[in-house]
């Protein structure tokens, strides 16, 4: 079978280069046109030494019609309110879409403009009907629908990681919906490849910090699947830290059960039912608690659960690599279910140790 | 005035180190003693090239007569279960103590015998009546009684992030004593100098990962002084994070306001005045969230508080060094109150950034 | 075609759990025993709870006899003087094998037990004819002998990076062959991964210093080889230095070109050319210089020369990752070579970035 | 004796709040005066919340007049062409300089525009006569002549740690003058402050890069005084490495013996007779080498010598704080001695370990 062509649009920042990386050994997808912005009209060996393509290619302006006639998908890894003005052309071509920024992440466009407010004051959008058939790219929950989407919202790190964990009790009924909190660890190529003094080596190492406390943009994402799954609205606590470290993410997510009844073991077999089906998820045994680095530079999310008797407090840990299964590996575990493919096709799920 | 004489045991961990550093530029207390167990008979100058002492001393056996004759103080930093074995002695002979590991900082024998069950097992104690007496050494809570102290159990890195922010909020009856959530991330340091292979710098690099979940020996620690200032039992969450760094320690702690009219500012105002005669905690603007680098290698604690106004979730962050405030810093300070000397003497408050 | 069944002897060390790593996803070759003293009798997935292994094997003993009836070759990651206890019993069993040590790296055993005198004393060796009939497994200089041996010796992260940089030059004549320094820059997991306090986190973060500065045990081995090459006999500078990173390798070497008509590009092309036949080693346009970061866990090794005209010093920059082709890679090169497959069959080129 | 009072111009930059930090607590020196250009018209506490300063100054336009004003000396911390158009006024209006740019570093103004050709470009420069009179501010070579200067010229981190190690050997004729290989280590604060891609932790860490390799400009001023001590001209070779952490510079330096008869000690003793009256500088024993932890965050400078009978070359190891003794400390001990005070008037010499 022919390998579906993909093209790729904002190549040499972190999510471009995971995709690109992915895709190189992908036996189903292949890269049939690279795009970028800042990095149009520059060869790619000149702009990544380190990571050679075949026929070392030049870096070309994202013109719709180009990437239409050359790509049957589109992975777009470009800054929030860029991708909106890609994504309408794009499909009107033929041109299927994972898009992963957070322009299609919310069903409601007006909740898009409230959340993304300086991105929305920059851009006119009139794409609600967009926003709205969107699918949420969390391919463990819809993947079906993802299978036939035009466009698909991938989340990034943060949601992925908290909804992993949330998303199966809140389903079950079985803990309490007040109180929630996530309190989440991210290493620093989260926030991207532009220079920025915050994120500078002298800065970041030997620190830890927390950032964006109460209202963080991704609160409220992870508020809407949430939501939809729980069946009732939910309002919850999520507050990042950065942490002196390049990639992985790991979520301790604080709840309170509402049977006393449970054990910690009975929450991980329910865990582990939950994600029986979902080939990138593994839930640890009770007592092993997950490190980042057990699944950087992999597509898997490593799960375990453990519960206060005391207090009935339910304590579920998530470790994932943010630029992988928080990003690109989502992104392409999205191609593949949209390609037809098996969700773990062309995708890492074991590490290089240490 | 005559300088006071300080016997420093254990000189070689990471907590004797950073004593002997501290009491190297002090004026108004000089080491007069070196002490160790592994290290006797071995001049400091091969133990320690990097740190030179006057007169290259030779580390001598921790015999109690010959540090009461040549000391007014001691600083144990000894292993737990350790420190037990040389206080009655010390104390008998008129040395006044302050005590770095965890031996009289429960206030009950039988509690510590519980919570270290694995040291009580091999040691046999008989001294009840000097863990009733010994003074928990936060200096920011009770001045007085560490002033007068023959012996002094000075708190670890956690509990004293912990009880900084939370004291005050308990002590007003502000928050929900319930459902209390303290999520803390600590730098591989505290683990000690000995080689543990989870603590190899390939292990931990590129690295976040959670544990002791659920009944860390911390949490009784913290609970009991909750418990005395609150005024009634508090059970909590505490979770202890590995990070990928040598020093620092970030308490961030969640719990519910139980007066919904209290803003942000309010709660930063009420701390600030909680700690204005604390010379060594500094609380900052709301908005303003602290580094663990921005208390590196000082005796300073750092607050911030924030609010959200949504569910009345009151988020308290502690930034200390694991090292220093959370250890040989702490009882420098409970030494100067000891000596009459101001709580700062000697102690350095501003960090060299970056 | 059936894949060759492997042993691997050391299995969770760092070296044996990238060498189960790469054969996991290996088209040609599969894990058919897993042997290991310390972990003997363990289940895997206890160990390792992040690499699970199909059908969750228990750690064997690793008896001669058993791995001959369940394996083709054998790859030991063992320390240095145990190999060479299994080396003879596997060989006779018709088990050809691949050692990761420094037991038969030595053409000569006497060398072998001057320069691991330690290891000597406590072994007594008679297999001075397997040491001279083992191969230097440096698959870019000897494939065809690799391709047809029994016994190949494969050189770890610091002869590797030197002796491709160097080798190329010593071959045609080109440099001086006094006054040759290579300076060296490693990551701490070549240390191992069992505990020692110098490589402990909390001491090797933030520092870099030189180790085994003059006489190291590398710079014998490497002058053996360069000797070898340039048909006289070579003494030169080997000067490692520990780097804070768990990974990664960069050698810079200096040695003065005889001829001083060369351009830089002259030596980079000199350079290409003789790895025109070696996929896995590239060369970087002059001006571009390597990054251990862009061959992490890879096997490719990156090599960059620069010319100072004025002094007609040359320098050669070598980086590799010191895990993959620093060692478990080179094996599994090594076995692809004698399996008769492809030399970069299984083995990743490119990194994951950053 | 009154302090005298010091400008601090750049005060937000790593130089600058090293400065800063250091004068904070010095016994003779007072700041008075905080410029910057880009910060100016900002309070301070909002520019750097965690070192706070008495008053909470309002940063300045480096204006000279109010400049001298208010100040005695001035601390110059600003990008290289800027100090030049600051240094003549702030001289006329008898304000004594500490420069730490490159601007006066070169006694030929000639060849500073060639060596800084990209920073002559944008300016005019007319003072020649101050390059040739501005003191070269390495304190253990011209301690008399840095206090009555009335510019001083403080080298940066490379070449003080090259000349510091080279110079005695060359004072005394030891050493082939040709040859010398010059291999340094630096940490990332090195870059500065300003945002740049290749510095941020997602790049750097993990990481070990050579730079500038051949010609950094670095080469000509470590040439430029070791020509001067040596009696005649020296070239030799420069290579900068960026070592994944934040501050810490080591140099190790192969060169050759011009006298076979020396033993590794004797270079020793030599090297401390040099330094004998050099209080911020210390020769390790024969064995012991120096790490950049040892010396983080003092004005040290840890110097360690080896020796290869087989080749006669010599290694010299010196470990210093990049930001202190190759910056920021070296500017203030060369205030020191300029105020007539002792060289190392508060300056931290020992770190706090780890």
């Amino acid at each position: 079978m022919a390998s579906k062509r993909v093209a790729v649009i904002g190549a040499s920042g972190y999510g471009g280069l995971q995709t690109l990386r992915l895709l190189h050994e992908h036996p189903g997808l292949e890269v049939s046109f690279l795009g970028g912005e800042r990095s149009s009209g520059k060869r790619w060996s000149e702009l990544v030494p380190f990571l050679p393509l075949a026929g070392d290619p030049v870096v070309q302006t994202p013109d719709p019609a180009a990437i239409a006639e050359q790509a049957d998908f589109a992975v777009l890894s470009l800054p929030n309110g860029l991708a909106a003005q890609l994504v309408p052309p794009l499909l009107e071509r033929g041109v299927r879409v994972v898009d992963l920024s957070a322009d299609y992440r919310y069903s409601s466009l007006a909740q898009w403009q409230e959340v993304y407010s300086g991105e929305a004051g920059q851009l006119s959008r009139a794409d609600a009907h967009l926003c709205a058939e969107a699918v949420y790219g969390l391919p463990e929950w819809q993947p079906e629908q993802i299978h036939s989407a035009r466009l698909v919202a991938a989340p990034g790190c943060f949601p992925t990681a908290s909804l992993l964990g949330l998303l199966p009790f809140l389903k079950q009924g079985l803990i309490d919906t007040r109180g929630i909190v996530i309190d989440a660890k991210t290493g620093t190529s989260g926030g991207g490849r532009a220079a920025k003094e915050h994120l500078l080596l002298a800065e970041c190492s030997e620190a830890v910090s927390p950032y964006g406390v109460v209202g963080h943009r991704h609160t409220s994402e992870i508020e809407q699947l949430a939501t939809r799954v729980a069946g009732h609205e939910i309002q919850l606590q999520f507050t990042p830290h950065l942490m002196p470290m390049v990639r992985g993410l790991l979520a301790t997510i604080y709840c309170r059960l509402r049977d006393p009844g449970l054990t910690a073991e009975d929450c991980g077999t329910l865990l582990a039912s939950a994600y029986r089906q979902a080939p990138c998820v593994e839930v640890l045994p009770v007592g092993t608690y997950p490190s980042t680095k057990w699944v950087r530079q992999t597509n898997r999310a490593l799960l375990s659960v453990q519960l206060d008797p005391r207090t009935d407090q339910l304590i579920v840990m998530v470790a994932i690599d943010n630029l992988i299964k928080g990003q690109a590996g989502q992104g392409v575990q999205c191609l593949n279910l949209m390609a037809g493919l098996e969700a773990t096709t062309g995708l890492p799920l074991l590490p290089f140790y240490p």
